[in-house]
């Protein structure tokens, strides 16, 4: 009956990436910025989310845009930055790639995402599938949860089995939210599949104030962790800033986290 | 930052039907079969929610349904068995109105439902405003969260503020589920409005298996209140029974929620 | 092959109102304002339309509006207006019903139509399949064409089979067009049922320059007519100006969609 | 105010591949298999679809399929036999690309398809937009126009014009139909952009008897082409088999599209 019992975990995949394990009746926390910015930048809110509670580190070195003249990322010195703060923190990495012929710039980062933009670039999946690296897929943004589970099979069906669904919202009619969070997707994948499943609500809501509730709800729907975006100056973001947290906000969402947790052992 | 806390609640609406609050921190636990059935059927069913948990008796008498050649409810009869679970049980009673020239027959009913069918059915709702009785507002199927306000001022600019708005689930492309669950619904309406909100999980997710980590969710997210469907025998349900829990599910249902709500006093 | 042939139509409903024939490979060209809003403005417009080719005037007097606080129509009053420009025009009449209360009132307006929000009030939809009248059902902002057909038949299944189908746009993730204009809905319906299909480009579309290009997509899909908003004086329409052509505009479109007809000859 | 009169088409992007040219009042009837089987079957087809009216030929080699176990096309082999169709029937031809590792085989390819999957594959657009190739970049399934034009400025601002647009119907909840097609892209693309425009009905609809109205109707708003899935064996296609029309019928809707153009001249 509860998300985390033991029962419901037997047979589910387990992932362990660096000192941290994924799927099981784990809860991940990743937490960082939308984009890596600088040095100081990404060092500071690496320690930040860290001691607030998170257990990995997210941030982007390779941002796909919509527009060509948007800010496409810092790209090789972003995923550098990143490694230093790796080193720093000692916390795993999670940063999105977006080209297949980058793929050794990610040697040392723990976790490759895939974004919605790329769900169905079944090129990527397959060559994703030919390594050993934790994959984490985003959900399309018009994608069917059947559709997803069939495109983590390209990377399974490659011999990769290292893979982690995310759910981050889908697009429908309604334009007050940036995207319309599914959570229903997280007790579904469950039923349908063994791989850990995680929640994005920064994305999906598009609004800070809705991060919270929303990333409770997915707790208490079961969901494997939460990825949260976190800034230490939201609104001088480079990308994102609406829907980032402060780190004092983020600290209060990883207590009552851990609260809601509790009441299902 | 909680959804409960007693500053959030000030000035919140809260109305009051029978010995229930609903709005402004109190929690309303609406239960019961998606139809009337029989005067056997209902009194059964009446008990068994109350002893597990709820707080409201939910019944259809009037059933709006796609198909002519569906069961269409038991009508006038059906509002009739429902007045006697009313006196049986001594709880509240919400049923669904369909028809303007039906309102008398609805005087003793606690709570008169407006279903998504008929969210924008505006003269239907300027007459429920020239009411005193509580109206609990269902979202439409494909309506956004300003279109529902704004239905909702239908009937408080005709002098009736006694308005419930109600997220039931969302028309999408996934298929999977019946509906897809819009839960952040509730944070924004909560930003947007002094109502109190209700998620009605089983008419969303339509699989029971599905309906108790969306309730869970919902109350992490803030809900005020959460409408379940209960039958003591679903296989037989006239309508909607792959949807409906067993007594004994909903009263685990109602524990774990108990539990979450905690969290945030 | 051709939307026209004369096998194709075999079998097809056709009503007739006033001297116009609809369905079975005749054309009805439904023209005038969103609202009647004077009796000079109805006249005027009437006349312009008629002589620009318009078979049907249509005009709305009761006028479900999103909020309570935009204007609703001149209702009992605008009926008796449009009843002015049938006499002065010889011109069959359309207005929309939102309440059966007032069915008496549509005694002498030759087509009743119910709009894309009540397409799932049954209890409407039941009371005038107790009439004879020719009913003009529009698809509801989110429905599918199965619900569609089931709507009709709450009224065919009262006894009155002159019903008129409308594809007025749904509702989708696009914000470019008011809504999205589904005119395979128009071959669709064709197949699965043998009553005529109107298309309505101004409502689908909400902006006057895409509107003859969907007219004649719908002519050349094969619809059984069209419904377009004229008014003289767009700029100063209560309602939906941005979306309403000039008399002018109107011409040009009546030509155009008569030489497309021809092709299928 | 005709699609095709020639103050509109002044100043609008014209593209030539081989004897065909594309945009700027020009019409592109591109026709074949979904996928290449067959020397046999792709020479067959080619034939077929010239001397009915096409002027491109289509054919799919590399499939990006939702599924890693179905038919993921001939890959190279398949790109030898359409490079021989071409020989043989002189008419230029279009193949989709889903890697950008593959680009030197497309040499000879006249027209590179983009499909829907990967109209916001950033990096493949990019690479694609050094070259000088004529490149039909498909609307993805939940991509706004907006997002369309954004896809083709990461070719153009590369320095490649060379961009046809593609609307190919986009994901709705209606299921009767594969897809929506949005037929009201057309003349919004030719309202913001002078980059030519092309409906592909067959994989819009998903069924062969919808494919010919809507054909027609996207060549009465004004589509600068069409592409159409022709089989000279539906039944037995390895692909799409469902949405594909005979060489007959193919015919007939040729004939049919050119007595609608000529309607606006």
């Amino acid at each position: 009956m509860t998300p985390f019992c033991q029962e419901e975990n037997m047979g589910k995949t387990v992932l362990t990436v660096g000192n941290v394990k994924i799927g099981g009746g784990n809860f991940a926390i990743i937490a960082g910025p939308c984009s890596v910015e600088s040095e100081k930048q990404i060092l500071q809110i690496a320690n930040a989310v860290k001691e607030a509670g998170a257990n990995i580190l997210r941030g982007g070195a390779y941002k796909p845009r919509t527009s060509p003249y948007a800010f496409q990322g810092m790209k090789e010195e972003g995923i550098r930055l990143l490694l230093l703060a790796k080193e720093a923190t000692k916390m795993p990495i999670i940063s999105e790639i977006t080209d297949i012929r980058t793929l050794e710039l990610f040697e040392n980062i723990d976790i490759i995402q895939v974004g919605a933009r790329n769900m169905q670039n079944f090129d990527l999946l397959q060559e994703l599938g030919k390594t050993k690296k934790a994959i984490l897929l985003k959900r399309g943004l018009a994608n069917t949860l059947q559709e997803l589970l069939l495109s983590a099979e390209y990377i399974i069906s490659q011999g990769n089995e290292n893979v982690i669904l995310c759910e981050r919202g889908i697009r429908t009619y309604e334009t007050y939210t940036r995207n319309t969070l599914d959570l229903s997707a997280v007790p579904v994948l469950h039923e349908l599949s063994k791989l850990p499943v995680i929640v994005d609500p920064s994305h999906a809501t598009g609004k800070a104030s809705l991060v919270p509730p929303m990333a409770y709800a997915a707790t208490a729907c079961g969901a494997d962790g939460i990825m949260i975006e976190v800034h230490t100056d939201p609104e001088c973001a480079l990308c994102d800033g609406e829907q980032s947290l402060t780190p004092e906000q983020f600290e209060k969402l990883c207590k009552q986290v851990s609260m809601i947790r509790k009441t299902f052992h």
